[in-house]
Parts: C-alpha cells; structure tokens; sequence
C-alpha cells in the first residue's frame, strides 16, 4: 500500500512518519524548506522519551501523489479546492483520499474537484513542527475515519504503524464536535490573544462559549449530525486540561498568516444561513477575526 | 436661576459656559486642572469662528452644588451613584438635576441615591475638550429632556443662552436611540481601532450591527420603550456621515482608561437577561471589550 502525504504540516509529517517508520513506501509532499531537510537526513520525530529519524521520499511537486494507492490530504481548509485541482491529474482512479483537516465540508469541497474515494477522518492527536522536518508528539493520535471500500487494510496497516484507527459512520459527528470546540474556542483566544485557562477566567466568556455551543448545535442539528449531550460542559471544560494552551488561530494571527476561521465560525454562519438559524455570536467572532487579519495583512 | 455643573468634560463645559455666558451664575465643579486653568483665566469656548472666554465659579468640591437650583449632570456613568451620595447632603430639597450622559439608566440610578428631580435629557451635541479649561465645539447642540416641575423655565433660560431645548415624554426613548447608535459602534471601533467608515467597509460588520440593533430594539421595546422604525437605515447610514470618526469606547480603550461599555452593551445585556430576551451578539462585543481593558490595565 503506497502512500502519499499532501501537505508536510504537523498533522502530516507525524501520520507519514509513523507509517513510513513502519515499513510502507511513503511520499511526503511539502514546502521546500521540509522537504529538503527530509530529503537530506530524513524526518526527525519526537514521541514521547524517544527521539528517531524516518527516511521517506519526499518533493514539493504534487505529482507526488501519482502513484499513491492512499492519500493523506493534510492541507489548510482554504486551499483543499486548488490543492484537489492541482492533485487530480495525476491520481490514480482508485485512490483513497483522508482528509485529516480542520472543519468539516473539506471532503465535500475536495470530492467536488476530485471525484472518487474522499473519507472524513476525526484527528485526535497534540502534535507541533518544532523545526524543518521534524515534528514533535505532545499527546493521543487516534484516528476515526468514515466507511469506505478499502477501510479494512487501512485499519490494519494503520494500527501496525502504531496509529489507533477506527471507522465510523459517525466519523461526521466527529468533526462537528471538533468544530464546535474550535468555534468556541479559536476566535476568543485570537482576539485576546490570551491562553485557555485565563480566557475562562475572563467575565462573560463563559456565557459567549455557550451562546456559540448553542448556535453551532443548531445548525449541525438541522444538517442531520448528532451532536452528543455533555458537549457544552466538555467544552467549558477544556480549559482546565489545557490552560496554556493558545488556538491556532490565535498563532496564525499573531504570525499574521491567513486564519482557518472562514472554515470554523465562518462554515457556521453560512450554514445557518442556508438553514435560516441565526448564528449572531459566531458572526461577531468571525468578522472581528477578519476584520484582525486585514488589519495584519495592512500593516 | 442658580447652575452647577457636576463635572467639567466637554459637555459640561459646553452647556455651562453658554449659561454662563448669558449671565446665570453657573459653577463648574471638575478636575483640578481644568478648575484652574477656569479660575485664572476663564472658561475658553471655541463655536464654529468664535472664540471667547467666559469668567465663572469653579471648585473641586462636590459641595459647589450647594446652592444650586439646576445641576447639569455630567459624569461618567460609572460615576453616578458615587458622586450623587457625595452631592446629596449640599443639595437643596427643591433642587432639579438633569442628566447629560450617555446610556439611559442614569437618570433612575442617580434617583435611587438622592431622590428629588431627576431628569432624562438626550443630549445631540459634538463637543471636546482642547486642553485644560478650554472648549471646542464641533456640531449641533440641542437638547431634549423629560418633563419637572421647573421645565417651562429651563427651556426658557436654556433657549435664551442659545441652547435649542424641547421638553418630552420621549426624552428616555431619544436615549435608547443614542444608546443603540452608541451598542451597533463603540464596541466595532474599540475592538478594531478603526473610524466608522473603513469599520462599515469590513465583510459582516453591516450583518453583526444588524444583529446588535435587533437585540437592543427587542430589549427596548420589552421595556415599554418606543424605538422608531428606520432606527436600523440610520445607524447603518451614520458611518457615511463622520467617516473619520473614532468611539468615544475607542479613545477609552486606546488610553488605556476605563469604559462605559457596562453601561452601553452592558446595559443592554443586564436587562435582556431580565426580560428573557437573549443578547448574543452584544455580549460577545461586551466581553471583548471588558477583556481588552483588562489587558490594558494589567500591560
């Protein structure tokens, strides 16, 4: 089973790492400045007390993925469109695509470019670059991906490289409880640019997280995903286990890179209002993140 | 007729040094600095080409409304109750106090302390201060007040000094008009240091202002009040009209000063939760802000 990765991130360099390290042929598709360093000494993984390096093909041209027989499509949610046309020529009919993404309508925006075998896949996993090809393990990296015809051999190679993977037709329902923590979480931390703990500390934010825990479970509701019961405790909740934590859009704000927040609070809004649920507190965060973004890109 | 003025900010100067000017004796009661630069040399009034100064009593001492007939009540709304228990023993008991402040409980807030008469007044004046003693008006300046039993002689001596002033039992739904403008701005501009013509040009700004004056309308009607119908076409409309203007939330914020977001956004929350009206929209803008003044303070 070959493998390509699209997108050397961290999400990406740790799957490819683990199921190279585990003797499948993978191509690792990136950014020069990973690329080379993978090329020249392999990937450098951190897990746990273990430190190792995983020889692996690498290339930043996305003919990379020509002969792969599994794609893992790593990329941010705002290129998932011009990285699937880019892609599409050079894949093979019978490819399996998993989008181990943020957000949750990238494998219905990839399919629509790509066509054929796109499967949303839950990531649950704490992992960060701390330099050019070589990512670093913080915790967990289970995975629950959706049906799909050769699910079975991936599951089995998966859980040999060390990657606990289950599939679930609930695999949607996944995502949207990610997405619901993201949306209750990554503007605020962006915008006060405070970690987790103290953002709960803050007066009324606690009562924001709840107004958009609500709006986000309406939507997802009236789309047809079943969103579990203790969701708003979990997610006023998770401060405490992570009260250091900063979101990713607060890091990508503060590095003035592009946000995902049009695929987080934004996919929100826009369902709501295909759905006619009015989301007002996921459009403020929103619009201020945007509005923070053009201030950054201005200045 | 006796006037003092409780707190010497542009628009206490403004309305007490027209007073003063058409001959009532009026004292200034304020800060140091501007009480003295008034001692020495006079109140300096710029209005449109004109410029003059007007001699009047000025003190720091609260007990300068003692012998008032009329107090022009001018301070912070975070100041009311304070400041009217240390008015309430120089008062007399037939004393009117009218209230020139933003937000629309300070009138009952202020009563609660002293009893007496307490009157709303929607205050449509463009004013600041250009350094210590020494006022700058920019536009408008008239007044709309409730009824007292002394209204047919303040509108008289009021109209008399140039101050065009109409009495109505509208007075406290002209506030709410104020206080939505100021719920549908302040926060936008503080939040994204922008002056209401580039704010207006941010995507989804139109919508969360939309979404912030359907809150406060509802809120305000639940009240008993009367919000007027082309309410949402007006404050949508007043970023083409002083496209350079920045909220007085915003000079706050930027002066690392407090706010009267508690009493804008905040208000209007409060009573929301009151009335079973939900205010997600003006919550997350009040939050925000209340976060960014604590940073402030503590950087």
């Amino acid at each position: 089973m070959k493998i390509a990765v699209m997108g050397a991130g961290a999400i990406g360099c740790y799957y490819g790492g683990l199921l190279a390290r585990s003797g499948l042929p993978v191509t690792l598709i990136g950014r020069r400045l990973h690329v080379d360093a993978v090329k020249e000494r392999g990937l450098v993984m951190e897990v746990g007390e273990e430190r190792f390096t995983v020889p692996m093909d690498a290339t930043t041209e996305v003919s990379g993925v020509a002969d792969a027989d599994v794609v893992l499509f790593c990329v941010k949610s705002g290129d998932t469109e011009a990285v699937g046309r880019d892609m599409l020529p050079h894949l093979r009919p019978d490819v399996t695509m998993l989008c181990l993404q943020n957000g949750v309508d990238n494998p219905d925006r990839l399919r629509a470019v790509t066509g054929g075998t796109v499967v949303p896949v839950a990531v649950y996993v704490a992992t960060a670059m701390a330099g050019a090809g070589h990512v670093k393990h913080h915790g967990r990296g289970d995975l629950v991906m959706g049906p799909s015809p050769r699910d079975a051999e991936i599951v089995a190679r998966f859980t040999a490289a060390g990657i606990p993977t289950t599939v679930s037709e609930a695999a949607i329902d996944a995502l949207w409880g990610k997405l619901i923590v993201n949306c209750a979480y990554n503007a605020l931390s962006a915008l006060t640019q405070l970690p987790y703990g103290r953002l709960l500390a803050v007066p009324g934010v606690a009562e924001v997280m709840t107004d958009v825990v609500a709006e986000c479970t309406a939507v997802a509701t009236a789309s047809g995903v079943t969103i579990a019961a203790g969701t708003l405790p979990a997610v006023l909740g998770l401060a405490a286990t992570m009260p250091g934590q900063r979101s990713s859009t607060a890091q990508d704000l503060a590095m003035g890179k592009p946000t995902e927040i049009d695929h987080l609070n934004g996919l929100v809004i826009r369902k709501g209002a295909e759905l006619h649920i009015s989301t007002p507190a996921n459009r403020v965060l929103h619009t201020l993140v945007k509005a923070a973004e053009a201030a950054k890109a201005g200045s």
